[in-house]
């Protein structure tokens, strides 16, 4: 255990039916709120509807966002915010999946500041304040609804970056299993293997034997992942599934698992990377450099590598599998001839010089290995 | 799963030699604050010296209150209030273990509201605002430095009960291990017990078979204990040890490991009983209940027994033994004649006519087998 500090100041309003709860908490917080969504299935479901109608019968006006796009981008965030602002919004509430839970965390800010999105993700401009968010996941996966990060893809510039906020907090997240069930087969399994890499990144990558706590609570987030998981995918309506899995997804970063124990997220930067070009779902393309990865881990982390495939999954190629989440470049539509570039857009974002710190032995072989996919 | 809330605000710093932030840490939350400690060990080691030294360099103005007894009593409390109220502190600092981080907690209401801390603890007055609280346990046991509760003894009542607050939870907590290596074997090994009863209770009490995070995370904190306690034992100064322990004790109530998960507090209610009239160590009073109690679960909720006999404790008498908890009626100088009193006392307090609500099958006969130590 390294020393840290935890202050996660979210208030968690979790399980079946509590969506109901959402429009006395948004009177607390604000009179009118921005609610944004993703593209299509809040309003092809009648969810954005039904919230829509709740908010108003509580007497909060309601100016609406749809459209942020998986692998949501600075200029939609921009587009949102400038629409909250002018509209005189007080609050966002945002209603999907990671990606609009992000864009709302940088529209918030943006609101306030009346700044580019993207200059709070690079810092030009420091986030000093946001609007007050409310978090209504409708997928188990980023976690977003609990943690102070976000991350925002710059198309142009091809970069995905994360940024990081104490404003960034939910003031109040309404976790709802029951929204996650109109999730396809897909998304849910992306969103579970997002989950379980949350807490796999510096389970394997630490050299700190003695993070116990870290340890099996890393552990318990995959077990009831790979548990639960097959159950969502073969009834999507499982409802006993789908909490299991927004309760994991909601606790992998929240602070309470990887905190303490030293290490970096590998796997999401070269993910992001990937992303940042190719805009490929995110937990897809962390299931494909997962493989690859392993073999990285177990030359240079033999006894983390161990833990894992004893502890966790002996299989990895199998399991995943079997959530339909094996997959290849071909399939991923991502030439070849690509691959040079992430390597040096990877080294060039989180490398120093030819290393890679936090991996002893990780050079642009090994990046390049990975994103080729061999193991 | 059932539906739960959770919102934890307290800020933790964690880790070896975080005590030096403390008067950064403090002047952040007042100018004056008041200074709690223990009986005597603070004073004896130093550390109040040190503490003092601290924060008077850091121009703060220190009111020092010392002798907070184990099983914190309403009195001192008030006590500790009348001297914060007089001095004019605006916040104030626990430094010791469970005890006086209860006190403070209470200390911190009646400083601001004027009336006695027992009628806060009865909700005659329930709490409607508080000083704010700044922790450094010296202790692993009771993670009051994580949390929102406070358990506070009528000594006159002969009743111990606990309290509860969103007011209650430490603005601050600056958990450093370093401060747990004066702590005696004794005391050290009744803290363990504590902190594995705190996830044990609604671990081996639910009937719930779907709490998997809770569960996980559950018998992580357990598996920690077991393997780190015997070796803080071993040798008080095995930092390793310590800093696990110490942050086991913080997670175990910090809300996530019980959260989701329905069930009781059987073992504390109990507890606080015999505490209430016989003064003994809270921990040492688990130890002593837990075998009978788990006769109890056995028949009652085999499923969780066996869980808990299969993934952590296959041999709980051992374990007890092995780290001097075993313990009896007679050691502990109780009468047996007093064992009608307390079970009316447990049955007064939680039950409910007959019955125990949540324990099904737990009758007055239960509560007798147990209270004499029979398994």
């Amino acid at each position: 255990m390294i020393n840290l500090t935890l202050h996660n100041p979210t208030r968690v309003i979790f399980g079946v039916g509590v969506l109901s709860q959402l429009a006395s908490e948004a009177s607390k917080i604000g009179k009118h709120p921005l609610v944004m969504y993703g593209k299509s299935s809040a309003k092809t479901s009648g969810l954005s509807d039904k919230v829509k109608s709740m908010l108003s019968s509580n007497d909060l006006k309601v100016t609406e966002f749809f459209g942020v796009e998986p692998n949501p981008r600075d200029d939609t965030c921009d587009r949102a915010a400038s629409l909250g602002r002018q509209a005189g919004c007080d609050a966002v509430i945002a209603v999907g999946g990671g990606s609009v839970m992000d864009a709302a965390k940088l529209t918030s800010a943006s609101i306030i500041s009346g700044k580019p999105a993207w200059d709070h993700v690079t810092r030009v401009y420091p986030v000093e304040k946001a609007l007050p968010i409310i978090m209504v996941p409708t997928l188990a996966a980023t976690g977003s609804d609990f943690n102070g990060g976000a991350v925002i893809t710059n198309w142009t510039m091809k970069q995905k970056f994360g940024a990081y906020s104490p404003f960034f907090f939910p003031a109040i997240s309404i976790i709802d299993p029951v929204l996650t069930t109109t999730c396809n087969r897909n998304v849910t399994a992306w969103g579970g293997i997002d989950i379980m890499i949350h807490v796999l990144e510096t389970y394997l990558g630490t050299n700190d034997a003695h993070c116990p706590i870290p340890d099996y609570f890393s552990e318990g987030v995959v077990k009831t992942v790979m548990k639960y998981l097959p159950l969502a995918l073969a009834d999507g309506n499982d409802i006993v599934a789908r909490t299991q899995l927004s309760w994991a997804s909601a606790v992998a970063l929240s602070g309470m698992p990887n905190g303490g124990r030293p290490g970096g997220f590998l796997l999401h930067w070269m993910e992001h990377v990937m992303s940042a070009h190719f805009d490929i779902p995110h937990g897809l393309g962390l299931a494909y450099l997962l493989l690859p990865a392993l073999s990285y881990f177990r030359e240079n982390f033999p006894e983390r590598h161990h833990m894992f495939t004893t502890n966790l999954m002996p299989d990895p190629a199998g399991f995943l599998e079997s959530i339909g989440c094996d997959t290849t470049l071909e399939k991923l539509d991502i030439p070849g001839s690509s691959v040079s570039t992430m390597v040096d857009d990877l080294f060039a974002q989180k490398g120093k010089g030819e290393e890679m710190p936090g991996y002893p032995g990780f050079d642009k072989k090994w990046a390049e290995r990975i994103y080729r996919g061999k193991f």
